[in-house]
């Protein structure tokens, strides 16, 4: 039943990968190909990722909101590089009510057009600027080679689309959610990230800039976790967002988009996760500690029982999410491999041993260390404790992507390293053909620009032409 | 600007829906014919029942997940009654990436074919049952007539979904979200409803027995809140929910399903509105206290701003979700107007005359009534002062329902009265001819046999054969 059957990730990451989510109870594929199902373990955490993000998307001043799943196609043919990147990738609508549509509806792959359309409207006068609006949604875009978490056909995200009077003002928003992004993933789900500027080439179809924040996942692969793009008046002008200025003149509003999905999840597993499972961040754990009974027959479990309510009493007061597992037709081993896998944080396990110690065993899931404590200290001890053990995953996270961080200076030595995986910083001259030359050689591309470096000049490491600017990070990514 | 244009209820009840809503900035049509966009106003107000159901969902042991958006037809069509009910109202995907699909995609109108094949993958043994699970998602179904929140092509709901080993524990489950939510129509939304049983002709496709809470809008008319739905082995005998049993047969699972949408919006805003607008009860009230400064100059400001200061940061204390409308290019006469129309429970108007007498002015958005009380004491007014409306606005609508609610036996008198509106209870033979009848005589339709009810033979009001069992209340709906 709870038999283990998790690949080894030195054997091979991308199986390890897809039985932990299996094992896990995470997700798994749907009967519609590149659909998934969100099984209520993954849902768990992902409500947390939700709760944590929502709060922050308000406390910066946004509101939520909701638009149109679907989008009509003249409506999205207004922004000419925006359809070219996305109208390929849209599941299409066309039939409704029994009837054939007279214009076929785009499922939404992002929901700039509608949104914008709807700011114009909306926005008569500088009065009305700024507006900052975020959604929490589903979007669809089509998907050969889904891979659960990372890209699938559906996903589930939040969109916040903003209009400004000002470039200023957007480009501020713009920094502030990255910004919140970045503080999330590091101390929500304790995923350190690197902020940085995309490339042309890697940019949002339309957008003037697109931010990034990038995690490293343990086998040294890049993962784009989220984005924050300053449009410009791109899509203003397109779908006619314009006001009256503080001069009386009329303006095209400055606006921005910025997302994170579903994804996160997958950086979540594939940052933490171990050969015997996920591994939860305790703030995102739906079950912070579970508590598993040992006994036999029913004259131990009325003595072990009462115990239990007991730590469940104590361990609730003390602000822990607590279950105990009470399944009478499971067996203790299969019942600590089952939450293994699932990752909670912290397990303990009581019998008629410890009761008479007057002990609990205490383990961590993240270390695999066991402690011995006094059943009376469980609450005191716990609590502390999974704040100790989300700070240390972030640590562990950060010090294994500064250990794969590599500054380099001569190609060969790249094309020779890119395998083992890992961010390697290197000079780049700007031209989107040493970008092109770097992933036909390599498959790498560059994640960013990042904005923590100091320019840095000298020669680009792919053409010898001179670099000017900050040493890019190239690396393969999902 | 902020000029009143509210149709009066008395006048033309249709249009005044339509203004309050436009003038209290809650929803709007969007390009997309059917599909509503919600405002952040309509947004927050939604956010908050979600969140308030959502409590009550976990706290009777359901688990939140997530199922696709597309359903593969062949899929629908293997349950009979219920392709033939929505079918016809699906939105269906006929491309994606760019081809022409093999198989069409419908987007879900429902998903218990998506989500009972799940289940039937998962089940193997009575151990695995109960699976209790809600998604909150959205739904299309093909609308011609859209009205905003009461029916519209896309919409936001929640679908729990449960399968059982027993139909008296599924019985049980359907029973308990009925309560459930009853409870939170009353206590939330201080929207009082009659709980029963549909009849046959009104029962959700494939059903065994649909319950229903039923609603009295001020005009009279029914506004069917949520359902709940035993599904008998129906679902899991067209799906697969097959488990070997305790005594080691194999048998047929019994699945229930059960929802509320954003249509609760629409039965907050007809229970409440009144001629100046909508009135949101304080639990779900983004802001429930506004106040508005009233000074002219710099000078008055820097009188007038720090006290504003002040009783923020005491009504927050307090609990009190409250904002300051500090704008400068509005006086406080459009600002009274934007905010009754929004439905803020209270109001504090605060001048230079107010500050000399040390006293706020505050206002009750529900009955209009104004009082002048000290400064020092707002906070510990307005707090209790907000459960009191709470608990008025649902005894108003308790008593303007109980008033429109009338037990007949004569044929003639309904026909004569059901165009005042209100709950006609009579009783019926349960033949559906007689249904039938009474919805062509009066396009009123059976909301529902009544819980509450005892039974109360005698002749059928419609064809005057012997009733059995408790009346019916038949009205216009919704």
């Amino acid at each position: 039943m709870a038999r283990r059957k998790i690949a080894k990730r030195a054997d091979d990451y991308a199986q390890w990968y897809q039985d932990v989510i299996a094992e896990g109870q995470m997700a798994e594929h749907s009967m519609v190909r590149g659909c998934m199902i969100i099984k209520p373990w993954g849902f768990g955490i992902w409500e947390r990722i939700q709760r944590e993000m929502d709060d922050r998307i308000k406390a910066t001043g946004h509101e939520n909101a909701y638009f149109p799943l679907f989008v009509p196609k003249s409506l999205f043919d207004k922004e000419a590089e925006h359809v070219e990147g996305f109208a390929p990738e849209c599941a299409v609508v066309t039939h409704g009510g029994d009837k054939e549509l007279e214009e076929p509806l785009f499922v939404r792959p992002t929901s700039e057009a509608i949104i914008c359309t709807t700011y114009g409207k909306w926005v008569e006068s500088w009065r009305d600027l700024p507006i900052m609006i975020n959604q929490w949604a589903n979007v669809v875009r089509w998907e050969m080679r889904p891979r659960l978490f990372l890209r699938t056909m559906e996903f589930l995200w939040q969109e916040g689309h903003t209009a400004h009077e000002t470039h200023d003002e957007a480009k501020a928003e713009v920094q502030t959610m990255l910004d919140v992004y970045a503080e999330c993933a590091e101390n929500v789900l304790a995923v350190p990230v690197v902020k940085g500027v995309k490339s042309e080439s890697e940019r949002f179809p339309g957008a003037e800039n697109t931010y990034t924040i990038e995690a490293m996942m343990q086998d040294g692969r890049a993962l784009q976790a989220g984005t924050s793009h300053d449009l410009g008046q791109v899509f203003s002008k397109a779908y006619g967002i314009e006001f009256q200025g503080r001069d009386g003149t009329m303006q095209h509003a400055w606006s921005t988009s910025w997302g994170v999905s579903t994804r996160l999840v997958g950086a979540l597993i594939m940052t933490h996760g171990d050969d015997a499972g996920i591994v939860v961040p305790p703030k995102l754990a739906p079950i912070q500690l579970v508590i598993i009974p040992i006994y036999k027959g029913d004259e131990q479990a009325a003595e072990i029982k009462p115990d239990v309510e007991a730590m469940m009493t104590s361990l609730r007061a003390a602000g822990v999410r607590v279950k105990a597992d009470l399944r009478e037709y499971l067996r203790p081993g299969p019942k600590f491999f089952e939450w293994e896998k699932k990752g909670v944080p912290l397990r303990v396990e009581y019998g008629m041993r410890d009761k008479e110690a007057g002990n609990v065993v205490l383990k961590r899931r993240d270390t695999g260390e066991k402690q011995i404590i006094p059943m009376a200290e469980l609450a005191s001890v716990a609590a502390p404790l999974l704040v100790t053990i989300q700070n240390d995953m972030l640590e562990r996270a950060r010090a294994r992507r500064d250990a794969n961080t590599h500054v380099l200076d001569d190609y060969a030595d790249f094309k020779s390293r890119v395998g083992d995986g890992g961010f390697f910083h290197m000079r780049w001259c700007g031209a989107s053909a040493c970008e092109t030359k770097v992933k036909e050689d390599t498959k790498a591309t560059i994640r960013c620009l990042p904005h923590a470096s100091e320019p840095d000049p000298g020669p680009c490491a792919i053409c010898g032409e001179a670099a000017e600017g900050v040493r890019a990070i190239f690396a393969r990514a999902y």
